[in-house]
């Protein structure tokens, strides 16, 4: 066991966390040393990895993935990571199955997890449903452990709703608390995340809510900026404001990009749906309303096209600190004049960073591996350390 | 090793059998012991399970699944098991490739077994088709394995075909072990094995049939119940009869389902497609007659439509024994003013016993597995005690 | 350790090759110490699986598959293959995501890639694009490789292109070198390649190009028959002559049938599509043109129809040294009178051979994981050596 390893794992000894156990649905419900632990065991995880020790610790047992909307990042980096540890894959398919909301769901949830470890639910289409079915499946799964219907309770981990998309976001941490060092080192620091054109509008907001729910609370100023319309939804932006206001730091909201990019030492610049329209767009789904949802649909576009000049360019970017703030992007971003005609970034603001964006990203399994070992070990510790002890000959191939 | 499974291991080991490399396709082509020894060693691996010990029993091997339905709770099962003992899950998707009857499913047999231990199928939508390609793939296996094709022969488990459906009849039958004390105490046991009224006309009899297939074998007294034009296929009332008049129980048949649930122990009730209609699909099918098929369609609607009051309500259940007849059901049942207008059991009834349906659901999983066991290795026992015995770091985690 | 495996082990141990870390995406571009190599390891992997000693040589790690054609039998090859060695199969499928090509391929490669070991891709449909696609996969890879934004730079194996289909070239050498009891046997032996009707016109040419392009290199005679219009890419049929030059054999292209069987020791007769119809097809469709494209397609299937003729009958195989050469097929077969009324070849002929060509397929999971294991590890003896020393009690089933 080298220097680094023991650094992590005494840190993760004195980092007390209330994992265990527990469903991660929102970042803003857990604890700070809840947010801090699952980065120090992902971190674990990966110099694990980088260091060709294998981390397998289950022998057996699903982690189901529920992709309500498409995905290819998030999709494989859950695959990743549960295999990373042991557990098999088994996507649940609704158009291969009959599932809905309301009494079957109570059902289906069991049916799925007699022998489930983890169930990985992304369901960010509509605002007011997401984080609502998952805690419903969640419910289901309490009544049926407590009935002992089955033998464990399978935790769940939010791979994106309508109020927040964690691990995004904690990957967009630790991507950061190693760009400045340290999570300490964030203080002060000041992050523009703003809203940014793109053709393909209706995206939903809970990368920019993810954003300003987790890291106003390490005392970074956070400055929103978005157009008119464009507002996110209200309780996420009063969390954000108590969070700054206990952490130290600031949270504030502008309509000018010009002003939220002045002096920033990160800038996040993405695309999200109008609320309102959104919000009625949830109605009228529920009213099957096709018609009205069709003129919404055009309405949603038509204003969405009054904001293309909301793009990161080179220029704005020379208003950030000395005019080298780290650009993020939860990918794929939409690059004018690469994957679209006008877009939310600059060609050559992308390409600069674009290697970053990936590095970004690539924290992602290992965020999630790692809620998975918080949810399901009470002590991971033990865990990360019996990895080390264990005699295995066959490992992944790396440096072979 | 403790008391309670040195008790299952010697019963396992009392208990002849005949399921080494034998397929397992009609829960009546079996002997008792057979069935004996299927649930014995589903109560293993489930007790190891309970216990945290690791069941993982091959080191590589596909298991495939031939999904010619839909489905949810088998395909999770399967896939369930399969990973309890350490086999890949590799879906047979019939429409990303070219399969059809006849001279090609011999090759196609072969292509994807070279790796193969077990082969799950469900073909259960037409009725004289799905148990007769069971065979055929197995033929095609058989002369695979002869001609050195393959270095071993699959076992092929039926998942529900258009005859039985004994992962789910087993699983029922370990259920009704398990409530009643052991096999020996449900002598003499009346079950109503009814039809029930369900708006989705069109189930397969396959549940029905297994049920009174199997259940006659334990001298119980089974009463099956059914409106006129929905009996089951002749052979298999037959096969019921003989195996209840041989184990000392009863087989009746009535239209009244007050006579079948009268002082009933248990209440099995379900829809299922009228025999006759579903008999010309299969021709008209055959024909590709489609004009005649929604003709066919409608008139089976309407049919069905006449018996909306076959249903499972609070006021039956006063008939059966002290009121208090165990409910059971494959599941998803159609509740009445749940999931549909006017269904196969009321509300009141279902939500009574619905923790106990979802018990009932939870044996398929080991079901599964024994049957993969069994299959695959001359001596269960030599493997189960094999698993104690292993050291074994990594586990599934439960109580961690 | 036995005789047999002592032989194989020292075999490998002596020949060079220049596998590790390499792409395999035309078997031209290999030496023929990596071919013999690739053959040999093949063949441990399988003397391994015959006697049951298990060949997991990987913890975790993902194999991820990317079919943008139909695939059956390399599916599950690709499946079989990574299961054996312990990985873990992760399909991408394009149409649960947004993939194209250019810009965004590079970030794809990437963001599928975090945890992968190897990556397997067909890509066969239009000519001047598949072997393209994958080497533009390939620099992404090496890109992010460099750039660490992945710990490991996975290799990718061609599962068949536009030029070539090694996985199934290798794999029937193999099943030549085993007939004919060794690569050096081949020398001199006389192989008919042809073209053979079937109605399902627009086959790839990877199939032909991939046996002209392997087979020449070990000094048999090589004579590829087509009609006119069926000819092959000439930088591949120039290759071919090469390499025949080189190795001591001969190349020779006619247009009789007959002539290529005469005294043929193999036979290998296959339909493919007409080069200029699918090279313009490739153009239209990057034009999308639809009209055109229809019109090509009518002309393509008019032309193809003028050579039903192109058969493997009995009468032909007469012709042959000693009317009995070995028929080979890369399977499925248009078989006349049985997948269809006019085919590539008779059922009299195919049926004699037929078990022949299931063999020959069944190297196919052997020769991935042999690509695979030489691509991963550096020294493959080592690795297949520990296989053997690792004390295992769970193994692969096959005498139990």
């Amino acid at each position: 066991m080298d220097a680094d390893f023991e650094k992590i794992i005494s840190e993760i000894s004195s980092t007390k966390g209330n994992l265990y156990q527990r469903d991660f649905l929102l970042s803003w419900e857990k604890s700070d040393d809840d947010i801090r632990k699952t980065l120090l065991v992902a971190e674990a995880l990966k110099y694990f990895r980088d260091t060709n020790i294998s981390t397998r610790c289950f022998d057996s047992g699903l982690a189901v993935s529920i992709f309500r909307d498409q995905s290819t990042r998030t999709r494989f980096s859950f695959a990743s990571a549960v295999n990373l540890l042991g557990l098999y894959l088994q996507d649940f398919d609704e158009s291969k199955s009959q599932v809905s909301h309301g009494e079957t769901l109570r059902e289906t949830a069991n049916m799925i997890s007699f022998l489930t470890e983890i169930i990985g639910i992304r369901d960010d289409m509509y605002l007011g449903i997401g984080n609502n079915y998952m805690k419903d499946v969640g419910s289901a799964l309490d009544d049926g452990f407590n009935q002992k219907v089955l033998p464990q309770r399978p935790g769940i981990i939010n791979l994106q709703c309508d109020l927040d998309h964690p691990t995004q976001s904690l990957s967009d941490l630790l991507h950061i608390k190693n760009h400045f060092g340290s999570l300490e080192n964030l203080k002060e620091k000041k992050i523009a995340m703003t809203w940014a054109y793109s053709p393909s509008y209706g995206k939903p907001l809970s990368v920019p809510q993810g954003i300003i729910g987790l890291l106003t609370r390490f005392g970074m100023n956070v400055s929103l900026a978005y157009p008119e319309g464009f507002e996110l939804l209200p309780e996420i932006q009063a969390i954000a404001d108590r969070q700054a206001k206990s952490a130290g730091g600031s949270f504030i909201i502008t309509q000018s990009m010009e002003e939220a990019y002045r002096d920033a030492d990160i800038v996040y610049s993405k695309s999200w749906a109008p609320m309102q329209i959104m919000l009625r767009r949830t109605e009228l789904l529920r009213e099957n309303a096709s018609d009205e949802l069709k003129q919404l649909e055009k309405e949603g576009l038509n204003y969405n096209a009054k904001f293309t000049d909301w793009e990161c360019t080179e220029q704005l970017m020379k208003l950030t600190r000395n005019g080298k703030a780290l650009y993020m992007h939860c990918l794929p971003a939409d690059i004018t004049g690469v994957s679209c005609k006008s877009g939310e970034v600059q060609k050559e603001v992308f390409e600069k960073y674009r290697i970053q964006t990936y590095l970004e990203a690539g924290y992602k399994p290992y965020i999630i591996a790692s809620m998975i070992v918080n949810n399901r070990f009470s002590d991971p510790c033990r865990v990360l350390k019996s990895m080390i002890e264990k005699p295995s000959n066959f490992r992944t191939t790396l440096t072979d």
